[in-house]
Parts: C-alpha cells; structure tokens; sequence
C-alpha cells in the first residue's frame, strides 16, 4: 500500500516558460527509457518478486522513488507550458519567431492535456507497458534495470545541453545524480548475483546440451575482417569456460529447407479449384 | 549490401506437427526480445556507429547472423504448422483434444498468414520497433544488448521445458549455445568500454554538476529495512566514487508545487464564461 | 444498411489554406476524442445493442451522422492544406516564415496523403479502436458518451480560440452545437437509464456481498487534509445508501504478501543448476 | 513524493490456483478499463491540477490508493499462476483438461514473466497511456472518471460471476466494493462543479456563436422513428435553454464539396508528366 | 452526409451459437484486412478525392456499402456469443469440451462488450488506421484496394472452412460473392487508369533522371539462379521500356560509408569527459 | 543465411546537413510503405513460401536486396543531421531560421538515437509488423508487392520534390529506379500467375456456392449516377463471367436484425438485480 506527500523529492521550478522544450522533456517522463518506464518496471518487478525479500523491498524503494520523479517531471512541464503563445496566431503569421514556437509546441498540449503534462515521448507517441520487463529472473532483470538507467541518463544528459534555464537545470542536476546513484546501485546488485551464478543469465541449463564450438565462436558474416580486433573475439570467455574463437567464414549446418504445399483448406496453390474442403456435416 | 546463400545455418526441423507449440514459439520470433529484435538492433546500431570501424563491423556481423535466426524459426514454425486441424470443427465438437488444439492455436494462423510464421508474439502481437535501442553510445547499447540477450535465452530456456520434440530440441540446442556465445561478446565488449571510461554511460556529465550526496544514497522508500542488506546499499559504489550510503527516512527536498491557473484560452476553469479570448483580427 | 448524399451536414470552407492549422485540427478527426471515436463508438454500441429498439436506433441515429461529420472534417482539412509550401524549400532557407509552415506541418500530409486528412490525431498518432467502448450496459456506455461528447467539445473549443480564418470558424460554430447537444442527449439518456436503477453501474451486484464501510468511505493517502472539504468526503452519498466517510489514516488490512519461490521449469533463480525438468518420453 | 508499506490494503489470496482465470483477470489490471488506468489517470490530473488545492489532493489520494490496487492484483495474479502445467506437454497430448489449461493460458505468464502479471489485458495487449484522460477541465475529466470506474466495475463484476474461487471473491468483494464508493466519490464531485457551471464541459464559449436550433435538434438519420421515444428527445433540455426537438427528416445544410486538383508536386494525377516542379537552384 | 435503414444487406443468423467461432470471424470484421479496413479506406479515398466526380461518387457508395458490412458481422458475432458458458467455470472443471470453449473464445467478449462484437482482429489487437492507404494518387490507391479485397476474399475463403453452420456459411457466400465483385471492380478501373498513363505509379517521374539500367535488372542476391526462371527476369517489361535483364552476380556501386564521430554534445565518445557543450549564457 | 558486405548498393552522401529533410526520410525508411516494410514483407513471404522454388529464390532476392535499401537510408539519414544545430537553443531564442529548424526536427534524433537514423516514420511513430502481408498466396501477396512498391514510389517522387541536395536526389534516383524495376517485377509476376488462375484472388471457390448477381452488381449508395460512368460498371467483368450491372437504388436483403437480450451473468440490464448467476459449488 501507497502514501503520498505533498512535498516535491526535488525543485522543479523552471526560470521562465518554454514550450518547446516541454515537448523535448516528455521524452524522459514517458518515452521508451523515461520515469514511468522505470517506476512501472521496478513496481511490477517488486510486486511480481519470487526472490528473497531484501530484493523486492529494494525493487519496490526505487520504483516508489521513481513515483516521485514522474510527479517532478509532471510538474516541471505543466510550469514550461505556462504562458505558451497558442492564441497568437495572427501574430505569427507576421512574427517568426511566434511561429516557430507554434511548430515547434506539441500541439497536444495545448488541445488536449490543458498545458499540462501527457503520458507520451517528445513526439507525442504514448507510454505502452512493452517498455518494461519483468521476467522473474534477477540477473536478466537487473541487466533491464542497468540498461533502462544508462538509456536514460544519456537522454537526460543530452537534453540538459538542450537548454540553459538555471531553473530546470538544477532539477536535472538531480535526475543525473540519482541516475548516477541507480546505475551503480544495478552495478552492485548484478556483481552480487554473478557471484552465485555466473555471467550468463540462466546459468541453469546443461551445458552439456549445448553444440559445441556454437558457444565460443564469433562468426564474422561481412566480408573484411575488422571484427576480429576486439574483446568479443579473442582471449577467454566471461563465463569461464574457454576462449573466444574467431570463425572467418561460417558454414551453414542447416541444409535447403523445403516446406510442404500448402494444405488445400489454405487455398493457397492457384489453379487448384474450384472446391471445398470441409463439406459438413450436413 | 547484403547476400543469402539458401542452406539455414542450422538444422531446423520437428519431428511432427505441434500447432500449439507453433504459436508459443513465436515469442521468440516476433516478441519483445525475439530475433526479429536483435536483428534490427544490431543492424540499426551498425548503420548508425559513428565509432571505429571494429564496432561497426562487429555489430554488422551479428546483426547479419539474426537474419538468419529469424529465417530458422520461421522455417520451424511453417513445419509445426503443418497439419494443423482447422478444418476439422465438426470432429472437435466431440473430441475435446481436436478441440483444445483448436482453442490453443493462433486463429490467425490458419486465416492469416497460411500456416506460415507471422511477425508476432505468442498472443499475437505485432512486433515493434519500439523494441529495439540504438542510442549512438557503444556502453548504453552494449548494455541493452547484454539485456535482449540475457531475456532471449531465458525465455528460450523456458520454451525448452513447453516441448519434448527431438527436432525442436535439437534447433533450441543451438539457438542456446548462440544466446550464450552472445552474452560472452557483449559482457566482453562492455569491459572493453569500461576499461576506457568507467562504468557510468555516459561518463562525461562533470560531476561537480550533481548534487551529492545523491549520487551514493540508496534511499528506503518503504516501512522496513530488508533493502538495507544488500550491495547496492553498503560498501563500495561501482564507479569508485566512494561508498554507497542507506538512508532511512528519505526527506523531501522540492517544496509543495502550486502551478499557476489555467490560462483563459484554455477554458479549464469553471465559472468564467462566457467568453472567447482570441477574437481574431476581424 | 446506409446510404450517402452527396451534399456535407455543415459548410465546411476555410477562407484561407493553413497547413499548420490542418495538422492541428486532425486533433479533432482522428485524436482520442475525434469525430472517427465518436462515430465507431456509437456505432458498435448500436449495432451491439441488446436492449429496446429505441436505444439501438437512437445510438444508431447519432452514429450515422458521425460519419457526416468525419466528412466535413477531413474535406476541411483538405482544403486548408491547398497550396503548402512543400516545395519552396530553398525559399525556406531563407524565409523563417516557410520555414516556420513547413517545421510546423504534418510531414505526411505532403508525403503520404497527397495534401488529404489522415486518419490520425495531431501528433500523427493513428486512430485505434481502444479509443472506443461498447460494454452492453446502458448506464455505463451513455456515460463513456457523455465523456468522449464533453472532451470533444473542449478540444473544439480550444481549437477554435487557435484560428481567426471565419470559414473555419463556421464550421466549428456547428461543430460545437452539436456537442452541446450531444451532451444535453447523454445527460438525458443518463438519468432515464438511472431512474430504473440508481446511479451505480451495475446496480445488480447484491450489496450484501460488500465489503462495509468500504463503499462509503472517502481514504486520505496522503499527508495533510485539504481533500476532506469535498462533497465527496462529506455528506449523502449518491446512491442513497448512507454517508460519505473519511478516514484520515487508512489502514492496511491485507498483510504482507509472500510468493511462493519460482517453479523450477521458469528457471528463474540463480544457483540451481544446470537442469532440464521436463525430460521428455524420450 | 511516495511511499510504501508491505502490507497491501486488502487480501489478495486465491484457494487454489487457476492459471486460465490469471489470464482473465488481467483485464482489470491492464486492461483499458484496469486498476493501471485509473492509478495513472487519477496521478496525471492530480500532478497537472491547476485548480483549488482541495482537488489537486483528492485525485492525489484516489491515484496512491490504485498504485494500491495494482499491487493486490499483481499479487493475486502471480499465486494463481502457480503450479501451472506448463511444462506437462506430453501429459497435455493425452489428458484434454492439461490442455484446454494450456490452450487458455496467456503463454507469456510461463515464457515472458516467470509465472507473474503483466502489464497488459485479457489478451496479451499492452497498457497503454491513450486509455487514460487529463485535460485540464474538472468536470469533463471527472466524467471520464466515473466512466472508467462504471466500465471497470462492471467488468469486476462480469469476472466475479467467471469463479467461484472464495479468496478470489473475497478480494473482489472488497474492490467491487471500493468502485462503488468511487462511483460515489465522482457523482458527488460532478455534483458539485455542475452548480457552478451548468452541466456542459466547457460552459464558457457563448451561445450566441452557436448555430440554433441545433444546440436542441435530435436528428433522427435512420429511417423509422423508435428514437423519437426517449428523454434525449422529448421534453426540457438538461442545460435548460429549452426544449429537445425532433428532427425527423434532417437536411443538408453543406452543400457538394468539390476540392481543388491535387498540386503537381504531389504527382497525383494520372497523364500528367513526366515532370519535376521543384527544379532546384543548381 | 449518411442515413442508415434498419435493415441488413443480407441475412446474418447462425443456426446456432459458436463462441469459438465469434473470435475467428473478428478477423474479418477488425483485422488488417477486414470490413473495418476497406469501409475506412474507401470513405478516406472518397472525402479526399481531387480527381473526377465519378471517382469520388465510386468510392464513396463502396465506402457506404462496407459501412454496411460492418453491421452484418457485428450482428452475426453477437450472436454466435449467445449463450457462451462463461459461468460453467466449474462444470469446465470436469468437462473438458466446455474447457476448450472456455480457453478457445477471446475472453474480452465476456468481460469487456457484453458479449457482442468488438473492433479488434481475431486475437484481440485493436484495429488501427495505419491499416488503410489515401495517397491521392488514383492509382496507387486502386492497387491497395485490390490487394485488401484479394487478402480479404482469402481470410474470407478460410473462415468458410472452418465453419458449417448453415447460417454463417449463408452470409459468407453474400461476402465471398461481393468480394469477388469488388475485385473485379479494381481490376477495371486499374485497367481504365493504366490505360491513361502506363502502368507505373507515378508515371510522372521523368525516365532521364533514371539510373539505367537499374530499371530492369533482377538482381540475384543469393547464390542460385532459379530467380532466374520467372517472368520478372526475362522478356519485355510491362511498362513498355524494353526487357528484364538477370543480373546474376550484382555489384556494389556505393563504397564504403564512414560517418563522423558523434557531436560532442551527444556524449557519445568514451573517454571524451566530463564536459558541458553549451554553457548557456549565464 | 545471409552474408554482408561493406560497400553501400549505390551511393548515400547529401551535399550537406538538413536535420529537417533527415525528419522527413525517414518516411521511406520506417513508414508504412518504407524500406522496412518491403525488406520484412519480401523476407517473411520467402520464408514461408510453399510455391515452387523459383517463387522463393525471386522473393528471398528482393527481400535481401531491400536490406541493403535500409542501410543506405540509414547512412543518409545520419549524415543529413550531421551538425544538427540542436545546443543552439538560445542562439534560436534569437533567429528565426535556427529556431525553425529546431521546431521542425524530430526532437528523438537528438534525444535518443545520437543523431542516427530511427526505425519510425517522419512523426517518429515506430515501424510495426501489421504493416507487412504474407499470406501464402501468391497472386494474393504480388499485389500486396506492387502495392507497397506503388505507393512507396510515389512517397519517394513526393520527397524529390522537397529537396534539391544533389547527394540526396542522387540517392533518389536510384532508388526510384529500383521501385520502377520492382513494379515491373509484380506486373509481370501477376501476370504469370494470373495466367493459370485468373484473376479472381483464390479462385478456388466454387462459384456455384455465390450469391447471384451479387458478384457483378456495381451497387450505387448514394444519391447522384456519377459511379455509374467507370469500367467498374459497364462492360465485360475481368474474370470473364459476364458483364458489370449498375444498381441504381440497391434494396436490403436482409430483414431488421433483433438481438437476444443480454445473458444475466452480463449484468448488462438495468433494474434486475442484485444477483449472483454463479452461485458456485459452495
């Protein structure tokens, strides 16, 4: 069960308006790797939590925090709206910079959420639960989380270079530094699991049933060989199992599929007809 | 450029039909993280690489490598098709095993697609390119990568458990040892970007720009402290910028929010009208 | 069964072409709330319709002239992009007012629609049925209508305040009579249906089956009480069963939940491998 | 900011498990009517609440409440997926109640999510933020409120009647039980915000712009007149500017629209090239 | 603008209930290629047209028809839904050919319409508008209409098997019968268009800007020549240009792209930190 | 399985940035009739092809070919935002020119994919698979070919129009002559089938089993003649079976349609409760 308090976890409180950066903003309240993408998949992940409690605890205090950071985010671009010029339209026929604006806005805004926050990215396309994962498995999950966290601090930081409001660059000073905070604590929490387990998410099926060499080989499927100056192709795997191989031109093992014609009830082979396959009953 | 030579990398072949099972293999095809995703992942993050060519030519050569994943299991899922009752609803009015076969299947199969492989998941969701994550940035990405790997084989694992067909087995066999070679190069990969830059994505935000100690706090949003046992609270941060620090309590720092009224054009607020604020020029 | 005449409801001819302006107005055709809702909407309830014929014709009624009213709207869109500057690029490079028209156009109104409505809202986001609703009960569905009927009017209403062109605005000027009349109709058709049955949609579930006080009491999840001075906190409650409550401290009554630990087929936890359950008959 | 206890706020455990119902009740948890639209349109409204605090916090404790729900949901979702059979498929071959259970399961509870909820409906399709409304407007959001709480409440009600599972009714008892008072809850509001205003959203554009009569005239589109025989038809007008009229006949007041020929940079017109308009500046 | 009579087109009444069936036949009504689709592209094309009278009449009556359409399938969905066992959850318990019924309907037909039709495809994915096509252009768009009314007469077609009731297959031979009919419709206006402008779409591209002979070449770009074997490969093209050539071993002729490194204020270059791009003004 | 090779098919180098045009490419790359589109729409009809071989060797060719497309787009597209001037933002604040770039950009390419190509359209709506077809009917799925290869000519010309870069109408070219190409390959792939088959997509019918003259009435649904001056109404039908019949005023065949009322366990009827159908077993 939830609480709320009226209180902010940070200010949100930009220097003066600016619409088109409001467009920008949502990108990270409710695009692909924004705040509710977070808070939903760290709440689904608790309340779905087989694991021992100390792991859906911790899921559940990072995605409640994250409530609080879409209501920050909310907050921030319902102020950057305020006062956006949607009613000077015959200005801008005559004022570019107006007009520019105008373009610029999402227009949703100001026709549909009341200069209010939307539930959408930065091109106004909305938030859907495909952006989480919640797999029951805490290494795979934790490596979801560790992603979703870089994801979204690079655009985090990428738009703090988008504007130079003192205002709202002192509440993404403090959406960097938990995101900062968050990917450590994913680092943290991931060495813990590879400790038991190793690298590879699940370590429970038999290896033996593997087919061998197919673990090991980077195969190189370009002509040119630039690929094989790296990490993934040389020295020992991180699972420990052996060393990397570097397979210069893959073989297929497969054979030329054939598929069977088509069943007649498809109606799939043209000059077949005319028929009925499934006479009835009757 | 590209070029397909017509043997499947691997053998992909039931021993019979299982129409069910054709279905619930989709997941993998045509799901969030099937291999339709780290198909277009990794050819849209090879388009993309603005870094050394290695990058480029290594993401490329994966990428090519799902094409051919993806033309596995539809090969496979066409043949588990075969033989599929759809027309047999007389005899599944009294035969409940007809019947749940029919009710198990995805009808769009048998209306759709020809009893071949649709570009969807199990419960027939198109696939989307909301999926797939190329944001320019080898650790973010790389990252993401580890993650579509590390979901793909477990649910592939867990799709090993749904089948007991040799033939099935045998391709899933393969794809394992892929998935697991896979998570091997990006785990490999991300460690040769971390060696350069730390394991912050992005590194370069100046970190006298953050607000500390926020950066280190694991913050306990909940009644109890379970989550204080763990890596992620204690000890220290991954990105040697210290020790993670537990606070109990978490206090607001950001002040209740008041937004402004509604503007007039708005029309949000009742009790004011009749009016229209833009008049026009008329 | 329905036919067409070719002449339009409404006029519906702007004075001037306005490129910008079109894109919003598709906010109003194809948007969560557009005329294309309204008219799918009204329809499946009609056609789905299992109560007394005058609801099935009345919904089909309203219905038929939706699909008017989509048609006045997209060949008013249609004419308002008449003459986009879509080719005048190398003008725009030097002109901030094309170059404020085109940023600010719906690029797939030039590429895709041959300067035609798009079935989409203003953002480009196409229409989908689950913008629609048809449940089968009266009560419930008239009151989804009153909601799309007052949400339409106000994105109308707020278009209409972001253009002066005086053909655009006749037509809006007919447009917002009818969701005042559409509004009026729900409003009737609402208490018609809550003269039978009360106000609660169903009303058919036994009340003794509830859990008291729980269907009276108003919760204070958050910190501090300025939702207490509400008529949703104080006084009769609408269905006339008693009094609103409010509790001040809700507390919990459900204990802490605890999972049961993952089946081993999910394969979900770390350290228990390597194993294949399901073994097969082989 | 937010906060959690364990404890939920009601009993969320099933009898026994019943993975074919799981599937079900994830229409109320991630449906278009589910507890993650209300949770998330009711925090929307509350954060973008630009009116009398009193509301702002209202919808704030409503929203925290449902974050609430989606946990007893989850909760209850993930005890019912236990024991499923997934992995019986030879069993399944042979016992067709193995596999009806494994044909009316939701195969992405056993291969996506580890036997937990999802974020998405009865059949698989995602949550997404267009099911939910937050416009700025009281009353015509307070509408899509007691829509959703009808529509939500009726399909609980629907579920209730598809077990017979006393821990699952025991939970559905108690939520039934809160959407009635949330019925409650939105009458009174709409109640309240109707007295100052009249009971159309919005009240502020003046009716003397509008076209009359037909803020009043029910048009009957439809041949025969069995609409003609309800309260949207006869008598006063719920906004009280007078009386509904029936129009049995309705006529066109549009006239033919003819748009203009497509422009040629559009090359929409057969026998017209070959040409290109924009030759460029080279 | 659109009246509607009561009466159906033709009869649509099943001799007796099919819920399994219900959800098949969605396809057809909400799928990719269902009534829904063509009703909405042909109305699209019709409310858009620049061309000639007669076309924009054609469309619109087809467009009408399908309205039409819509309401036969709606009809006789609702029906096939009428006595669904929903409640018998115990009786499914033990009989497993209520089970199958139960796990093969689309659960949304009981919980969410009421048991009537809804505007979704066969496994519930709601339609969408980017399923239809209005691209001004006369031909192009004649093209999309005879591919829907092919892919549509072909789900229709497999429906027909899958089914013996006597009252579906009734109106399944008035659809099958206007499918055809509306096939053979596109075919002669297709012909009547291309034999204005030849049969490419758009013809107005001017044939020197070309690159020759890239406008005839099958390019085989996998090892084997059967491609070779086709009419797309040999003899005269069919816009009259001259002759297919078969190009068994296609050459690159783009070198090999090498993009810039990323902007810094992309922070996308490891080891590049930490910095701020755009200090601001302040 | 597929093999790469470095080099581009043809050349992919704009003159110069156009962050703006790059919005606008992305139409043919990620749209519903872009590059992706054909490429996994030509791939998945190859894969599950169960025609002769020399059907699968010309599809399996095209669709690699049209991988190669994608990557030359891509490559475009990343370098048309080189230099994106999107830190400029207070410079903006002052120029029109740069403000009406940053308002006509796609704000994703400088948030989320590091100035790279992105797989959505020019609204940034993600690429999904319910825009590809794969029926398993030959004559069926040549026209979704030449469909899909019509309109994204079409989209292609439209886009020339809108830019005079010298690299990117390069590009164009060539790409339009490859759409011409593959509009002749469809053409002439239809024309063989069509041969065997006539043109009737499945032919396989019986027609014995249609409703008379159902398929060859061109039926007139609204007021005016005009439809009755195409092809599609007078003359001989494509398939040989008579002659188009113009309907004047079609008649309904098909009697008014009367639903059941709603099953109790809907709860769909006001006034008749409260009450529980299921009662269930205890």
């Amino acid at each position: 069960m939830f609480f709320h308090i009226k209180e902010l976890q940070f200010r949100a409180k930009p220097e003066k308006p600016d619409p088109v950066y409001a467009r920008k903003l949502q990108e990270v309240l409710g695009g692909q790797f924004g705040e509710m993408s977070v808070m939903m998949q760290y709440l689904f992940q608790g309340f779905n939590c087989r694991a021992e409690q100390k792991y859906r605890d911790m899921l559940l205090d990072i995605g409640t925090e994250e409530i609080g950071h879409v209501e920050m985010l909310c907050t921030m671009i319902a102020q950057l709206l305020d006062g956006a010029p949607v009613d000077q339209v015959d200005e801008a026929a005559k004022d570019p910079l107006i007009a520019s604006v105008l373009g610029g806005m999402n227009p949703q805004h100001a026709i549909v959420s009341g200069l209010g926050a939307v539930p959408t990215d930065s091109n106004g396309f909305p938030w859907n639960s495909r952006y989480i994962v919640s797999s029951g498995h805490l290494l795979a999950d934790f490596r979801a989380n560790l992603n979703a966290e870089s994801q979204g601090l690079l655009q985090v930081v990428r738009l703090y270079e988008q504007t130079t409001d003192p205002g709202v660059r002192e509440m993404l000073h403090f959406m960097i530094s938990r995101d900062i905070m968050h990917q450590n604590q994913w680092l943290a929490a991931i060495e813990e699991i590879e400790a038991i387990d190793g690298p590879i998410a699940p370590a429970s099926f038999p290896r033996e049933l593997t087919v061998e060499p197919a673990t090991r080989q980077f195969m190189n499927f370009s002509a040119g060989e630039e690929s094989s100056m790296g990490a993934w192709a040389n020295g020992p795997l991180p699972d420990g199992t052996g060393n990397f191989e570097y397979v210069p031109k893959p073989q297929a093992m497969g054979g030329i599929p054939v598929l069977n014609p088509p069943a007649d009830h498809q109606h799939s082979i043209p000059g077949t007809g005319p028929y009925v396959v499934n006479k009835g009953q009757l």
